[in-house]
C-alpha cells in the first residue's frame, strides 16, 4: 500500500525530532501501522536550514498553504505553536480535508471548541498526544484506557521548566531567581519563560486534561492560574519538615457543584510517588472511581519525546482514516453531542487544604487570636508549627496546616488575621492536597 | 442506537466487578461510546449466586456455550481463568464470529499464537488489556501509546502478591514466610500461592508484553522464572544498606543476539521510582528509544481495577467492530505478517548485573581468592562490603557488586567460589538492574 503522506509546518525541535524518529524507526513503524508513513513535504521560513536537516527525502518550501493545498498529502502536523498563524492553518487544512496532529497546547486550550466542531464536521481527526505531558500517553489513557470510568480528579506535573526549578530549589535550598538563571543556562528554561514559570503552559494541559476527563468543552479563560515566581525557600523547608513536597500541580477536579480548574503551587505528602518526581521529568495522578489511582511518568518536552507522541497520533490517524468518523475516539472523549455544561467553578468556591506561614510578634496571646480568627470561619487546623525563636528575636514564625475548607473564607480569615498588629509580614499561604 | 449486547463467562470477582461498573456508570460510558454497552447473558456454574448478583438485568444461564450460540451476543467476556476449558470457549466465541474480551493471561501467554490466529482468519478481536497490570492500561500505552518507538526494555512490577510480600518483608524485617501467612490472612495472597510466589503469574504477563513490545510471538516456555521464596530478609536489610531495594521484576529486555525474558528477585537502585511501589500496587517501567523511560502504576487486581480494563476494551471494541479488520490494532501490536523470530536468549546468556553474599571464615586471604576467580572470569566488581565480624565470631559476611556481566561465565565463577573450603555457606546470588 502506498505510504501515508504527512506534511510538516515547521521543523524546530519538535519536527527535527518527528523527521529523525520516523526516518530511523521507519521498519519499526511500518511493520506496526501496516503501512509507511513518510514526510514527504515541509514548510519552514527557513528554507535553507530546513533543507539541510530533510536532505532530498522531503521537498521543502517556505509557504506552509503549498502543504496544505497538496492533494498528495493526507496527513499535516502543525509545529508552529502559539494562537496566531497556527490557527489560521491549521483551519484551512481541516477545510482542505486534511487530518491534523499537533503539540500545540495553548490553541486546543483557547480554541479548541471551535476547531473540532470544524474538523467533526469535516469528517478529519484533529490529534493531539503531543500537547499534554510530551512523550507520556496520557490523553490515551485518559481517552481511551479509563473509559469505564468516571474520573474523579487528576493532579499533574505538567510543567518540566518549573517542576526543574522546584526540585533545585529543593535539594540546594536556593531561592527562585538564582535557580530560574541557572535553568536558562542549561536549556530547562527559555529567555522568556512567562508562560512556564507564571502556570500558563500547565494550565493549558490542564484545561485540555479536564475536558477530556468531565466531558466537558475547554474552557481555559476559567481557569484559575498561578505560578511559582513567588515561592520562597524558606516554604519549601518548612513543607519538607512536615512531610511534604512542593510542586507546580495541574489540578481539575469534580465537586458536586461543578469542576475546579486550577494551577499553583502546592503541598503533597513526601511519600506519594509524584512528589518523589524530580527535575525536568512530568507525571499525572489519575483518580477514577473503578480503577482506583493510576500514575503515568515520563519526558514531559524535548524532540524525541514529543515526537513519540506525534507519531504516535500519525499512526492512530493513519489506521482509523478510511473509517467511518462515528468509529472514531470523540476528540474530547465523549461524544461531541454528549458535552456537559457543567461550570468551571470560581477559585472562592474552591475545596483544598492550607499552608499558612505568620510572622509573628513572639509574644503571648498571638496564637489565641489567630486560630481564634480561624474558627469563627469554621476552618479547623490539622497541624501547627511554631519555630522557637532564637535568643534576642523579637519574632518567630508559625506554621498552620488546616483541613480541607473553601477558599472563599479561608481569603477572608487570612484577611483578618493580616490585620493583626501582631502580625508583622504578609501571610504566606499555599494549598496543600493529599492526593489520596 | 442498539445497546451492545455482552456475554459474561464466568461472575466471580471480576465479573461482578464489571457488571457493577457497567451499571453504575452506563450514562458516562454511552457519552464516550456513543452506544450503550449491556450485559444481557450471564454464564456461571453457581446459577443461583450469579442470579442474586445480576438480578433482573440478564439472562443467567448455568452454560457458557448457550452465550456463545445467542446471536443477539456481540462480545463474550471470558472470566474462566486458566488453560482449560476457558481455551475451548474462547476458541468456539471465535468460531462463532464474537468478539472476545478477556483477562486471561495464563491462557494468552500460553497459547496466544493459536488464539490470535484464529481470530484473525474470523475477522474478529480479542482484546486483552486486563490480562497486564489490572487497570493499567499497559497494553494500550505499549501497542498505541509507544508505537514510535523501537522498545528496549519493559521492567515491571505485574504481581501485587508478591509486591504484598516484598513490602511487608522490608518495612517490617520479617522473613517470607512469615509474612506469606500475613498475606494470606488479609486476602493478599490466594490460599495455594504457588502461581504468584513462584513467578509464574508475572512470567505470563511478561511474555504478552514482550511480544507485544518486540513484534515476536508468544513464548511462554522460553521465559526464565524465579519466584521469591527464597529470598531472606538479611539480603533485603544488605540490599538497603547498599542504596538498593528487592523487587520481583518481570523483564523483557532486547539485546543484539535476542530477546531476554525473565522474571526473578531484582535489586533496584532505592531512588527509583517503581522502587517505591509499595504493597500490592503494580508498575511498569518502558525505555523506548525516542521516548525515553516512562512509568505507568496502578492497582494490578481486583474487582474494579480490572473491570476498568476489561471495559475499556468492551468500549474499543464496541468501537471499531464495524471497521475494516485491517483499520485494528493488530493483536501483538505487530502486524501479523510482520512478526520476528528473534529468539528468546538462554539465561545463560543475558546480561546483568549481580549482588553475593557469601559467608566466608573470617581469616587472611579469603578475599584475594574471591576476587580472583571473579577476575578470572572477566567479571569487575563495583562495591565490596565486609560485615565486621562481632567478638570471637569465627565468620563474617562478604557482599559483592559486580558491573554487568554475561550469566553463564557468572555461574562458574559461583560453583568455584562455592568450593573454596573458607566459604561457609551456600552463596547467595541475586540479579541487579540499574534501570536507566
Amino acid at each position: 500500500m502506498k505510504p501515508i503522506q504527512v506534511g510538516l509546518l515547521g521543523i524546530g525541535t519538535v519536527g527535527g525530532g518527528t523527521f529523525n524518529v520516523l526516518t530511523r524507526n521507519q521498519e519499526e513503524i511500518r511493520r506496526r501501522a501496516g503501512r509507511g508513513i513518510e514526510v514527504t513535504m515541509v514548510a519552514d521560513l527557513d528554507v535553507e536550514r530546513a533543507r539541510s536537516l530533510v536532505g532530498e527525502r522531503a521537498r521543502v518550501v517556505a509557504d506552509a498553504r503549498e502543504v496544505i493545498a497538496n492533494p498528495e498529502i493526507d496527513i499535516v502536523v502543525e509545529l508552529i505553536g502559539g494562537y496566531g498563524v497556527a490557527k489560521t492553518l491549521v483551519m484551512e487544512a481541516i477545510a482542505a480535508g486534511k487530518h491534523v496532529v499537533t503539540a500545540n497546547k495553548a490553541l486546543l486550550a483557547v480554541h479548541g471548541t471551535e476547531i473540532f466542531e470544524a474538523a467533526r464536521a469535516r469528517g478529519v481527526m484533529v490529534a493531539f498526544e503531543a500537547a499534554v505531558a510530551g512523550g507520556i500517553p496520557i490523553i490515551k489513557a485518559l481517552r481511551e484506557g479509563l473509559s469505564a470510568n468516571r474520573i474523579e480528579w487528576i493532579a499533574g506535573i505538567i510543567n518540566g521548566t518549573t517542576n526543574f526549578i522546584l526540585s533545585e530549589m529543593r535539594s540546594k535550598g536556593l531561592d527562585f531567581d538564582v535557580v530560574l538563571k541557572e535553568a536558562q543556562r542549561l536549556g530547562y528554561a527559555e529567555a522568556d519563560p512567562t508562560f512556564d514559570i507564571e502556570g500558563v503552559d500547565a494550565a493549558h494541559k490542564a484545561t485540555i486534561m479536564a475536558a477530556i476527563a468531565f466531558g466537558i468543552p475547554v474552557q481555559f479563560d476559567k481557569a484559575h492560574v498561578e505560578g511559582i515566581t513567588k515561592l520562597q525557600a524558606a516554604d519549601i523547608r518548612y513543607a519538607e519538615q512536615l512531610g511534604y513536597r512542593i510542586k507546580l500541580l495541574g489540578i481539575a477536579r469534580r465537586r458536586d457543584s461543578g469542576i475546579e480548574l486550577r494551577v499553583h503551587p502546592t503541598l503533597i505528602p513526601a511519600k506519594r510517588l509524584i512528589a518523589n518526581v524530580e527535575g525536568a521529568m512530568n507525571a499525572v495522578v489519575v483518580q477514577g472511581d473503578a480503577v482506583g489511582t493510576t500514575l503515568y511518568y515520563g519526558k514531559g518536552a524535548g524532540a524525541e519525546p514529543t515526537a513519540s507522541a506525534v507519531i504516535a497520533d500519525l499512526v492512530d490517524v493513519t489506521r482509523l482514516h478510511t473509517a467511518d468518523p462515528g468509529n472514531r475516539v470523540p476528540h474530547l472523549a465523549f461524544q461531541p453531542d454528549a458535552l456537559a455544561n457543567t461550570p468551571i467553578l470560581d477559585i472562592d468556591q474552591v475545596r483544598t487544604a492550607f499552608y499558612l506561614r505568620l510572622q509573628v510578634a513572639d509574644e503571648a496571646g498571638v496564637l489565641s487570636r489567630v486560630t481564634g480568627i480561624l474558627a469563627e470561619h469554621g476552618i479547623s487546623i490539622d497541624a501547627l508549627l511554631q519555630r522557637e525563636s532564637a535568643e534576642g528575636e523579637q519574632n518567630t514564625d508559625v506554621i498552620i496546616l488546616t483541613h480541607d475548607t473553601i477558599e472563599g473564607p479561608m481569603r477572608k480569615a487570612i484577611a483578618q488575621m493580616q490585620a493583626l498588629p501582631t502580625v508583622l509580614a504578609p501571610i504566606v499561604s499555599l494549598r496543600k492536597e493529599e492526593l489520596a
